[in-house]
């Protein structure tokens, strides 16, 4: 099984297919990490906000210290938190998530929401989450986009990143970085699957020149897990007939035919599994082709519904809107 | 009737209810503003690409001649166009627009779309459109928007503009403003109607103490005369039985049924209309209430269908995404 790349603007090629590490259990983290390498991925989808990041490092070093791979082989992508976007805690962020993950550099460091939350310092709470401590409202910070994404190029001046990129992001935001960006975001991840397609929304930014990788390419299984009641609510794709069809035709599973999908439309993906013959079954998304006619089938599954969406979930935030 | 008002940051009160000038032929604009103005409109909302200004300018000063009313009385919005978001370009789009005007000074001067056209300078082509001259591709400029908004913001200073806003633009693009802005937009217009509430949009740009403008009002009915097959291809909302009924009820136009609904959200309106007898019917809004239960019911016809998508339309821009 050969990995496959998307060619990204520094010249790097970020693999097609990584490992999403959001809702990995720390306890699992080590392991799972040491068992996805094992088993072929080469991109480790990470964040600050997901928790793990120490167990992570420990997985990825293990793997490295065990020679299943050389550290210059694995793309590691870790995110911003919402709470360091102020110009002068972007480098201790990403210094904090190096010293987590136990690695020098990371290959893609992603601004993870479009949201600049009061700063939380490191040594009052790490990882901080989306509230000052003891409190439940959303506080905003006065934390320009513009300095935030200069302090990011700085990090890849200073050579702790290889690449930076956004989460989250629409096209409104994305058109004003582009006025002022001296580095070009390279990717930016969103939530897409065939209930959330966001047609132009990726087209526009592939045009740009951006790369772009789906998160949550299984759209409400991903969210059951979180208490979703809008996941609850709809069809599983894993049960939609189109999706099922289209899994008998080529004797796959459903949701390879969810990634697979995301493939052919040339954005890459961060499935996540504990299991091992899952993650393998993931990674095999890479091996095979789907018809047009079945793309265009899936593609009249999109109900534009998002389940990431912060004004839904406790937060109250119409970022999306 | 009397005109009520929306307070806005700067102390300045805007009109409810103003007349909306988009569409207007240049050759009916004198007549059609001088008796808007006659018949108690006391807000002119206009705009550069409306291609129409200097007529508008006719129709109002008409009016202050005559003595139906005096400057201060008035409240004339207008926009700036896409082509002058450089810093260096701002006040010069103004200033052009003051002249053609033929006013010192307006009340609200809104950034009219969040999209960094090419400058195309205003001896070259005035007003420019969307394209370079003698061109049918869009040309995106590097003119950041914390630049173009610093610039907005010395128009006031300078006293060319008593308030700045913006149109058009979503919240991640205003919750990156508020970071950087020394004087907060003060009004956002947007497209809003029972076919495209943007309920989350609306009450969070409220929250921050930004008044909201509604355009479009009548939802398909405004788009008919642009070719629009989005707006042919749905019920007008003067045949939609819920807003029939709730006109019946009342005893009055589903015109004012729909612009009646914005002001019960607490959301200015422009209606446009050339015939006399329409103007004064979309003023009487004003004199009115809506029962609770009327408001909720069309809360339901909300179907997030948007007319104005330069996406949709010749321009292939997907600013909504």
């Amino acid at each position: 099984m050969t990995i496959e790349y998307l060619p990204l603007q520094s010249g790097d090629k970020m693999p097609l297919i990584g490992f999403g590490c959001w809702k990995v259990d720390p306890k699992d983290a080590p392991e799972t990490i040491y068992n996805a390498i094992k088993v072929g991925y080469r991109l480790i989808d990470s964040a600050s906000n997901y928790k793990n990041e120490e167990a992570i490092g420990k997985g990825i070093n293990m793997a490295i210290k065990d020679g299943l791979v050389k550290r210059e082989e694995l793309f590691v992508t870790t995110k911003l938190w919402s709470t360091y976007h102020k110009k002068e805690h972007v480098r201790e962020a990403l210094e904090k998530q190096l010293e987590q993950l136990g690695l020098d550099y990371v290959d893609m460091f992603l601004v993870h929401f479009p949201l600049p939350l009061k700063h939380v310092p490191i040594d009052v709470k790490y990882p901080p989450g989306w509230y000052q401590p003891g409190e439940d409202v959303i506080t905003l910070d006065r934390a320009p986009m513009h300095e935030c994404w200069a302090a990011m190029e700085q990090l890849v001046e200073a050579g702790l990143t290889r690449n930076i990129g956004v989460s989250n992001f629409n096209v409104q935001l994305l058109m004003d970085m582009l006025t002022y960006a001296k580095i070009k975001p390279a990717l930016l991840q969103v939530e897409l699957h065939p209930y959330l397609q966001q047609e132009h929304l990726v087209r526009w930014v592939q045009q740009q020149g951006i790369a772009v990788t789906a998160y949550s390419s299984f759209g409400p299984t991903s969210f059951i897990a979180t208490g979703s009641k809008r996941a609850k609510g709809v069809e599983p794709l894993f049960e939609n007939p189109t999706i099922k069809d289209i899994a008998a035709k080529y004797n796959r599973n459903p949701s390879e035919v969810c990634l697979r999908w995301s493939l052919e439309r040339n954005v890459a993906v961060v499935p996540k599994s504990l299991n091992v013959d899952r993650m393998k079954m993931n990674l095999s998304a890479l091996d095979w082709k789907m018809d047009e006619e079945d793309v265009q089938a899936i593609n009249q599954l999109d109900m534009g519904l998002r389940f990431n969406d912060p004004m839904v979930n406790a937060q109250k935030l119409p970022i999306f809107y």
